[in-house]
């Protein structure tokens, strides 16, 4: 499903901690905003999270399609969590930074947020990301994004 | 209130449509996300419009503080606007892209975003955006953001 | 060489100016700074341009390795170019905006930059740029961007 | 000269090396690509530098205007410095990323580029860039910049 976006190819990653499914999922049900907006954590793997959300009229810009922010809003939350699936267990992250492209209206019945690590670090981790819409067209990239993770000591002080 | 980032201080910006405001005031009202999250417009001026948030605990992140991405969802929209303030009657504006800076926790009562127009253009805008997190030790910036509005004719396609 | 980023493969472009490549190469051979600093145009392909740069001393940062400015030069003209590839004989562009994140040091004896298409579009064309280093170790990515690029009518105003 | 971009105003920053501008001077004549381009440091003060670069034949695009990369490369380094000068005496920088907007075509006889502090910190400091083109129309901004500066300890390693 992922591919990698330098030129050679995917990477691989091993985790530091094992445990790093049952720390990610938790802390995303801590997110209470995700509830809130009905996003879904549907897959966490070595470096790379997805997030889901399904269209809702509540969630809409002026012209009725999903705000720009919603698309944000999980494809950050998917980016920061694929940083996480590579720390060890007591660190935590804070998004330091983040750029996005918007690619086409956010129309259609649900969006897919892809999160990956490009890069790791001790202290920063570089991350892309990428949000298909499902269309009755099919799928369509809507917007892309990259990210700085900052990992720190002990707790989670942001996200 | 708003002082320029530029070193040869801030800049006035003459709207092109008398209307500006009320034009800026009904897209926002059709902006669903807005009422769905509780932002509220509370200032529009020729380059620059100002959209305010009170802290809601359904909207936070795994701490307790207001997700990023909500911060980022009244600053993209303060931008968006204070780009569609200078634009004529039947334009409409939507975001290429931004990026945003994170500075410190979304801690805060109420979070309040400028967004202010660096550089008008026919069909691209630059604009910056800064939110202010009001706090019992005083006023903290959390967020700083630099965004590409993009002005097409006619109608509206995305926010 | 290249694969795309997206969660669905590499995209394939159909250029609409069949002398695309003859475009770019004599566009680049009148962009005096690539000359000045040594960089060469080694590829031309619909929706991908790579442009390489070797070491130089004179090109350096405090501690010997490439400046980062060099890194960017070359991948911005590599984004830009592959933008240009899809567009009309007669049309032009010029870079609206990009981010670039540094992901190791710029130590290496050969520096190479892929810039490509992600979306092009009419008036803007989203491109993305990784930087690799050959370095005795063997290759090795060193920046990633993220590029708007916009189309002008007519002629070329910047790059 | 600078002006605050956040509301509150301009910032006050006491530096933690009273020998700040020495060092950053120093590091500044170690930067070859610096010299090589001809670029000058005209300004180190607490939290601000500024970078000045005279337009040169030998640095154009192919319109006969200065490269985009050349601006970006100035205000780098401004922004980087600018850092610098609020850090330990044995602290280092490093440029994590950036994102430029270019605001016009980098047309002039000299280029004017200021870097300044919006949040320093102890791992990242946050700063903001603008370059100022010298017109004979007067003076013209052609770019903006917002960059994440990385602290390293003991030496800085890349630049």
């Amino acid at each position: 499903m992922s591919a990698a976006r330098i030129p050679f190819g995917p990477q691989t990653f091993t985790p530091a901690d094992a445990a790093f499914e049952q720390r990610v999922r938790a802390s995303f049900a801590r997110q209470r905003v995700m509830s809130t907006i009905g996003a879904e954590l549907t897959s966490v793997s070595p470096g790379e999270v997805v997030i889901e959300l399904p269209f809702r009229e509540d969630l809409t810009q002026q012209h009725g399609y999903l705000h720009a922010a919603m698309i944000t809003a999980i494809v950050d939350s998917a980016c920061g969590y694929a940083a996480s699936t590579l720390m060890p267990a007591d660190a935590a992250v804070l998004t330091a930074e983040y750029k996005v492209n918007f690619l086409a209206p956010a129309a259609g019945r649900r969006f897919v947020a892809y999160g990956r690590v490009m890069k790791p670090g001790r202290t920063l981790t570089v991350t892309v990301g990428d949000v298909i819409a499902e269309t009755e067209a099919g799928p369509k990239q809507v917007a892309t994004m990259l990210a700085t993770i900052m990992t720190v000591g002990g707790r989670e002080i942001s996200g």
